[in-house]
């Protein structure tokens, strides 16, 4: 920690632990988080006071926590000029949540699509927990306790980032101080990646994603079993380049355009196999993979290393915290006793 | 704060601070706090983070605060032995307020008609705040923190007491572990006092009230002015006592019951005017009030003893209930980085 302020502008930024990540997350997100982890200074948070499907399963929470660690070491985050935070070891996120939820009404969070889907889900299987309104405003408080300028997010979060900015203006307007600026979010190079079964978007959960972590045989039998261009029956048959995540991929993660440019010729012309195309990219996504691999296999072998990052980066953000939050209770004339 | 742990098993009991105290306070809960606060360890909280009304209005919040803890020195509750706290003095209520709304979900709140009432009122504004459903869990969150056996509550206050008793067994256990005793409820000796107008129930915001802090003229004033027999037109009608306000406070606070006794036996046969039955109650309720008055002149005096005793018993309640969030992150195993 440094004795003097750090003078960036800071990003806050995050993601929930619900396990290990993919190549989606990589092209949305963390992409944006590596190459301006020298110009801001980072908060880049674990979520685990948002995981509303497994509350009852801490172990797993607690195992996501350190993959999470791990990813973010294993990509080339640089714990030593940003901060790895988790969001329950600053008790201070859940004491913003409940001031900011007063002047929050319901129907503020009504009009976010994402909320509002989720919601749905929830009422079907009759089991809105409270927390549920919390964690919109948890979101809102995480932002603003660092007093984040940017914050780098998925594509679908830009309404909560909306209802970020709104919060700080009210808070701000209602205390007639400049507490909190408003935040600007910044979507990552390909808001969302399709899965490797042509599905809109890779996730865990759906079981099309690439991960990370994935080894090289993983990697070259997923490509292999990818979904192509569905018109297409034979390898001499013309096919279509676009939305075949094949070369969404290899335009994502090759960086050997004429390659990709060669096989998206002959692919249209029906003059290459998908077998060709196929092999092409697991080599190239494996060679982008394989500088993560090797700084994880360092991680790995050192697991005091990451939660040491885990330990400072909480540490830090709590100091943070604690003087935003002194600042608020000025500003709100809560320091009753002085 | 003593340097060995209290024996005695614990109080939790409190009020938001929406200004003065009164009568009906006194029968409905103080007592029972003066009663008990040698036999038990008493939290007497004052919950700010609950002021939904005004909430854009610390100044208020503010005076309350301080206007609360002076009626509780008044009435004789002993800040030496017990703890006066403020709620959001201990930022550890919001902390476990948040992580228990993940296991309750929003039926359950919606079982309480005190809360379904409150809800109901709001909806007519449009403007449900998203902290509305926090402030139930908030006072779960309050009663389990210092682990407490009992709550002297009022009469309405029954169904959140059996949320907290819910709520503890559940957390207990998901965790397999005896964290949260099941409190009692108390109720208070006259569960709600009528106010002088005859409505049910006392309150501030009726103008039906008689305060502790009133002075004898202002008490004479009102009682003066209060609503007695309707059917009894003249001193020589027979009236009736039941049900009549001035009876029920000559029964709650004139000590000689001999005198009340001769006054509701000439009532009932027409053989007392209104005007002795309420001079006799003024100059009872004034001999109550006047040790109360007394100790307040006292106080006033001194408002630093006033805000040493929020000092000192904030800053207890905030070291017992990081102990209790040790024990709520141990059970829970969110000690991530332990």
């Amino acid at each position: 920690m440094a004795a003097t302020p750090d003078p960036r502008k800071r990003i806050l930024t995050g993601v929930r632990p619900t396990g290990a990540l993919h190549l989606g997350h990589y092209v949305g997100a963390l992409e944006n988080w590596i190459r301006l982890q020298r110009e801001y200074e980072c908060f880049f948070l674990i979520a685990d006071y948002q995981v509303s499907d497994y509350a009852d399963d801490f172990q797993r929470v607690r195992d996501s926590i350190f993959e999470v660690a791990l990813d973010w070491l294993a990509v080339g985050l640089d714990p030593e000029g940003s901060h790895f935070l988790i969001e329950s070891g600053v008790p201070e996120h859940a004491e913003l949540t409940q001031w900011l939820s007063w002047w929050v009404p319901l129907g503020m969070l009504e009009r976010n699509p994402t909320l509002k889907a989720e919601m749905a889900d929830l009422e079907l299987r009759h089991s809105v927990p409270v927390a549920f309104f919390n964690y919109p405003m948890m979101q809102v408080a995480n932002i603003l306790m660092p007093k984040a300028h940017l914050v780098p997010v998925g594509e679908d979060q830009l309404p909560h980032i909306e209802l970020t900015r709104e919060v700080a203006r009210r808070f701000n307007r209602m205390f007639e101080r400049q507490v909190f600026p408003e935040p600007e979010p910044l979507v990552g190079r390909i808001a969302r990646l399709v899965g490797t079964d042509g599905d809109a978007k890779m996730s865990k959960s759906k079981n099309n994603a690439i991960f990370l972590g994935d080894d090289k045989e993983t990697v070259l039998l997923k490509v292999r079993g990818m979904y192509t261009d569905p018109t297409r029956l034979r390898a001499t048959d013309p096919g279509h380049v676009e939305g075949n995540p094949v070369f969404m991929y290899h335009d994502a993660f090759n960086p050997n355009e004429d390659e990709v440019n060669d096989l998206k010729e002959r692919y249209v012309l029906g003059k290459v196999g998908d077998v060709e195309v196929k092999t092409k990219l697991a080599a190239a996504l494996n060679a982008f993979l394989d500088p993560i691999r090797e700084r994880r296999s360092y991680y790995e072998a050192r697991p005091d290393l990451v939660r040491e990052a885990l330990h400072a980066g909480t540490s830090h953000a709590r100091t943070v915290a604690q003087a935003t939050m002194a600042e608020v209770r000025d500003a709100m004339r809560i320091n009753y006793l002085g």
